[in-house]
């Protein structure tokens, strides 16, 4: 279906949005009237940057307040709609919306609606010009939208039908099955919103929190197909009132958009897409950085050998147990992946630039990601190297398509040499036995949307989002995990966008079976790990039984613990910080599915100091 | 009576903490449990520490999920209870926080939730503890504070009383009213905090958006008022949970925490305070230039004429109608209010440094000001000055309370000395008549704090906060004015603390009875106003009645057009900026008591042009 958004839903100049929805692919757009008001541009001109741009002007909205007035009133309301009409028509749109009436003028008599839409339906006619009635979720006497149809129908004018839009519906918590009884060819416009499941006040929870759909827990996907069982076949159309979006970059928000419009007619049944290819766990974690020494130290003390040297980059394979870390130091400060692909700003410090995801099928995986408007990354960069399928997540981070160790197919690690040490060979009294989590801190205006993408473009199923309390502001942090567990992605949101981006830290949380043996042999290795202050350990001894001198232990060398109601366990610590980038080590036992929330705020304000 | 607040009110370590709230005043804290868990102060340093500070710790917080449960899960509660119990002894509080169990074990029996509880007490007894028991909004079975009472009073223990929150209290819409039936000796603590009123779920509301009594919608001061009834004579403590305080600057949070409590004794009858001093409109209005030619041209086309300067510092006056500008550009960057008292960091460009206010008795006004907590600065700088009373404001604006022209008071304009032009000549052609409104753009984090300053010190009243639509995020926006309309302040909050404090705008409304002919002598003496779009004219050709050519004017000289429902106009245009600080003009007829906020969308757009 053709697929348009509203300009409202992007930050900027109507020009800049207008160029952000073409850019990002979208076949047409809402004009939202403030919009246009604000901007130099004539409804003419507008109209030829639009076809310019290949974009379509599909609505002009809203107009407000116009039916069940006295007479009087309304006749006011017809002497302005005319002059809305033109500015339709000199758009080059041929709908307007209405919106139900929420002025205390308005009566509640559906038949004067009725009459009156049909007038304003019969000027409407006469530029050429169809009206799309819409029940806002706090109109005063028109709130749902059968009843918004009910007055439509009533009317029986061709120039008149009505405009639905998933918030008002879904918001109220009308059944949208009814839409199938609305003929599909009076279904004039389809709006579409998602939300936060709030319980707030209806208008402020409308103007400020709409996301798109798929971000939010409002069951977008069946209105939609009901629209598409009544016959509807006009454009998917976005509106969406949101506080960051207002704030965030135009472009990537346009392209954060249509993919989530995708992604719903992938949903709804409508439009098929590639399957998912779930990745199946963690291949490798890439750090760049300009002075390798402190985080190879850190590694080494960690348990981690060097094992292998890119054959024609400065990239050090670094492998204990499943876990692969590369450290690339090639040119000061730029990543192996900007190596393969191009540019870039450079980034201080030690940072995580890339993630290999282990992939059943890596062709398939890109080719979804392709559909679903992840940027392709070259597959190689000089002719040397093994072809890798690549995409660049939300946050600049880039997810490489891999296959390691299995015959037949082209395997990444091949672009490696083995060093004296020979590869593959376990270290000596190593601990680490594999990747459990990788947790990235995500730029501020781009959590929903870093959700969506790794959901949509990977499969990975979303938890629940928590809170955590640092000392300076709350960070929001939500997991996404494959379908057998692995790999686990956890997402980070600082708590203002005022944190500096370079200040965005990542971590690297690494497996093994004996939390007290791998604790013991980083410290006995020179690294220190996060000091954990008495009072948590006299509060863990109030609340659990331990063994005896196990606390003590666990104080002794920051070791944090968390249990889960069925009583599974979760022992962790941490390294300091190099760079961006800090490592965890973790145990689970017992099925524990979390992540050590409880602990956060320990945790958090340990690295403060 | 004392006062005291929660940790958990404050950003940043409880070291941290605990210094502002000392610096403030307060005279103890409730050590939040997370606070203390996370830090690396033992108990007793901590006790030490308040000692040090001057501070008591009046209350431990809190224990959950305690009462009402089976017998063995009690048994653990209490094993893990007499560790709290110590902790509270090591910290030199004699009270410990229980909150209504809001856990699925809890069962609904109040004789157990009775006997349980006298139990807990018995044991804190030992420890020389008394349970305050707090009815959480939201717990299983307990969720208001009469039912926590009569638990409370069934159980009849003397170790054992009640907590009231007036969040959790008032939240439900719970009448305050039967606190009056409690006996005083059984609440054992109250916790106060204010809310917005966002009608959405009542955790999630509870957990972020709590403010300081009188910057939110809840009515805290009758529920002190029914709790001193009842005869409670602990101290008013503030348990505040809120995203913007946990990012703020402790210091400023915690001043403006206690102002809140200052304000709340006066309004609830228990602490007078020397009566407001309500100012009746605005003296002057200082900038402080670097370079005064672009701002003095600007004036001089406004119709403004220099007609004095400072006796001792190279200050001007410029005069038109009531309106009356201080340009100091006497040490670059350093403004008039600077060198009255001292230091302060330099300010790029143009700025609005100080407000004179027109206060019928200064002296009275700066002492109500310095009981609220408002910085004083020094009356006068060198011997020659006039001396003037003057505080800062959160935003560092600096107020002077002003008396201009009556007899047998000392005047500010003494300190100025007539120019060639003499002073008070109007300007021959000026159409000014004098100051409308003061804008300032908030610091992020000090909006509340600031709409709570100019009310409670000022004894302004503020009205309601609006949105404002800029093209790159919402601003909001919130006015208060004096007694008789006179003077106008509007504050307002950029869309995120990202947005530089450097860029935060200000500007300066002047009144005028023709705007057409201010705005042509504006513009015939070389300034620019700023152009608003020619379809924003078509749009309000459609929605309101003109006389031929009137709006035909208006688009020529970039007028704006708002009208209200009682037929009031407001009619306004824009200088361009210069520094951080631009000017408006504005004509109001008919009691318009607004600002255009209709009109605001289209301004903000055209400035970002």
């Amino acid at each position: 279906m053709r697929k348009s958004i509203a300009t409202v839903s992007l930050s900027g100049s109507l020009a800049e949005k207008l160029t952000a929805a073409a850019r990002a692919g979208f076949d047409g757009v809402e004009i939202f009237e403030n919009d246009m008001l604000a901007g130099p541009l004539s409804p003419e001109e507008i109209r030829a940057r639009a076809v310019d741009l290949g974009l379509t002007i599909d609505l002009y909205q809203p107009m407000r307040d116009v039916e069940a007035v006295p007479e009087a009133e309304f006749v006011r309301s017809l002497r302005r709609a005319e002059r809305k009409f033109d500015v339709t028509r000199r758009l080059g749109a041929d709908t307007l919306l209405v919106c139900s009436n929420v002025s205390p003028q308005a009566v509640d008599d559906d038949a004067l609606a009725a009459a009156q839409l049909a007038r304003l339906a019969d000027l409407a006619q006469d530029f050429g010009i169809r009206i799309a009635y819409e029940a806002l979720a706090w109109g005063r006497h028109v709130s749902t939208y059968d009843h918004a149809w009910r007055i439509v129908e009533q009317a029986g004018h061709p120039a008149l039908g009505v405009c639905l839009d998933s918030f008002h519906i879904l918001s109220r918590g009308s059944n949208p099955k009814g839409i199938e009884d609305i003929p599909g060819e009076k279904i004039f416009f389809l709006q579409l919103a998602d939300a936060p499941l709030l319980a707030m006040d209806v208008l402020q929870w409308s103007r400020h929190y709409r996301c798109f759909p798929g971000q939010g827990g409002l069951d977008v996907t069946s209105l939609v197909r009901h629209a598409v069982n009544a016959g509807y076949r006009g454009p998917l159309s976005l509106e969406v009132f949101n506080d960051v979006f207002r704030q965030a970059d135009a472009g990537s928000t346009a392209v954060d958009a249509l993919r989530s419009l995708i992604a719903l007619e992938e949903s709804a049944g409508i439009s098929p897409l590639p399957a998912p290819v779930v990745p199946t766990g963690v291949a490798f974690a890439e750090l760049a950085t300009a002075d390798p020494l402190p985080v190879t130290t850190l590694l080494t003390a960690l348990g981690f050998r060097r094992t292998g040297r890119h054959t024609g980059k400065p990239v050090d394979l670094w492998e204990q147990g499943d876990a692969r870390i590369l450290v690339n130091h090639g040119t000061g400060t730029l990543p192996y992946s900007r190596l393969r692909s191009s540019g870039g700003t450079p980034i201080d410090g030690t940072s995580l630039t890339a993630i290999g995801l282990e992939t059943p099928d890596p062709s398939a995986a890109a080719h979804r990601a392709e559909s679903l408007l992840a940027p392709v990354l070259p597959r190689r960069r000089s002719s040397q190297d093994v072809p890798l399928d690549a995409v660049a997540a939300p946050d600049g981070t880039e997810l490489f398509f891999c296959v390691t160790g299995r015959p037949g197919h082209a395997d990444w690690t091949s672009d490696f040499t083995a060093t004296a040490n020979p590869r593959r060979t376990p270290s000596p009294d190593g601990t680490v036995t594999g990747f459990d989590h990788v947790a990235l801190t995500q730029p501020w205006h781009h959590f929903d949307e870093a959700v969506l993408f790794h959901r949509a473009v990977l499969g990975l199923r979303p938890h629940e989002s928590v809170d955590l309390a640092d000392p300076y502001g709350l960070f929001r942090s939500r997991a996404l995990t494959g379908a057998h567990g692995a790999p686990r992605l956890v997402l980070n949101l600082a708590p203002s966008p005022a944190t500096d981006t370079r200040t965005r830290s990542q971590h690297i949380a690494l497996t093994t079976d004996d939390i007290t043996a791998a604790a013991r042999r980083t410290r006995a290795a020179g690294a220190e790990l996060l000091k954990i202050p008495a009072n948590y350990y006299e509060d863990l001894d109030a609340r659990y039984d331990f063994a005896p001198g196990e606390l003590d232990t666990y104080q002794e060398l920051g070791i944090l613990y968390d249990r889960d109601e069925h009583g599974g366990e979760f022992r962790h610590c941490y390294t300091a910080t190099v760079g961006r980038v800090f490592f965890e080590i973790v145990q689970r036992t017992a099925g524990y599915g979390g992540y050590g929330a409880a602990n956060a705020s320990v945790r958090l304000a340990a690295q403060r100091r």
